[in-house]
């Protein structure tokens, strides 16, 4: 029986879906084609086929988690402050697929800090995400609902609360149920607004 | 030439420093035995003698993380706010040996969380921190150094902020020099201060 273009792009959905499910459970440490393919149903030969090495398996798995970051939902920023406070929310693990999600960018540094390359791309990743969050900081500032200051420092600043806060919440999320998070972000953003 | 107690002291030192530059440089992605080998310039086959399987040379790595943790040197803690300031300089990559150390734990979060019992011992290790941290800033408080306020919260917070500090540092030495680390860790600690 004749394989359809519909089957074909039926099975690369699975097997991107079973490379994101392996990450979520098991990390990168435990990412390999006989993980995949068990997940997916196939036969390690099958998925050989679409990976013909570890590195292409991890190669794709990062570009799928740099995909499904880029489009997944944003809050609809509003003005100043609260377009601030809407894209540090927008990265805390408040749901279950934002967990999976951090789970795998979390498991993903240490892939990418012993890679030259790989480490290079993330400082970059992070060093733009810092810039849309300056940008935003600088124009709460202009509404004077932060304090005046360098908005490049107050955003690395909320930058490394909100990262530290994610791995706190991956390692003990009964500690930090997505309420605490929001909480805890909240107390951030009146410390910061206290001090104009 | 029999071997002597001396002798067998000194190759576990070797090994151990083995163990630890692999990490430093190549992650718990990067720790074989191959690896651990070439680094002692002993063979693969000696090192088995070490470790058995790739999961006792895991477990040994955690194991010398906690110990060189523990017995790091830290700052003589000041009074009140100045010590909750001096357990946050503790954690932050502002030496090499500081880097090395802050890149092997980000580097274990991966295995960690994929394993239940160690993700467990993390989780329990980054609880009692902020326990350490929450009487410092109760401290702090009683000397109306901190503003009132749940202290564990304003523990978790400050502890937030180091980690994911730390996790931008080893991304970026270059746009996180020493300098910039204490100024943005004072800024932090001078709007909590603020909104007494």
């Amino acid at each position: 029986m004749p394989r359809t273009k519909g089957d074909h792009e039926a099975r690369r959905r699975d097997v991107s879906e079973a490379v994101w499910q392996v990450m979520a459970t098991r990390g990168f440490a435990g990412l390999t084609l006989r993980a995949v393919a068990a997940e997916v149903g196939a036969t390690t030969g099958l998925l050989t086929h679409y990976f013909p090495t570890k590195h292409a398996l991890v190669e794709y798995a990062l570009d799928l988690l740099e995909q499904r970051t880029v489009s997944r939902p944003r809050r609809q920023a509003g003005e100043g402050l609260a377009a601030v406070r809407d894209a540090l929310l927008d990265i805390l693990p408040l749901t279950p697929e934002a967990t999976d999600s951090n789970r795998i960018w979390v498991s993903s540094w240490d892939t990418a800090l012993s890679d030259p390359v790989l480490s290079t791309g993330y400082a970059r990743k992070y060093a733009q995400s810092r810039d849309r969050l300056t940008e935003r900081v600088a124009a709460a500032q202009e509404l004077d609902e932060l304090p005046p200051g360098d908005p490049a420092d107050i955003a690395a600043g909320a930058q490394a609360f909100v990262l530290g806060l994610v791995v706190q919440v991956l390692f003990d999320p009964a500690a930090f149920p997505p309420q605490r998070q929001v909480e805890l972000l909240d107390d951030y953003l009146a410390a910061l607004t206290a001090s104009r």
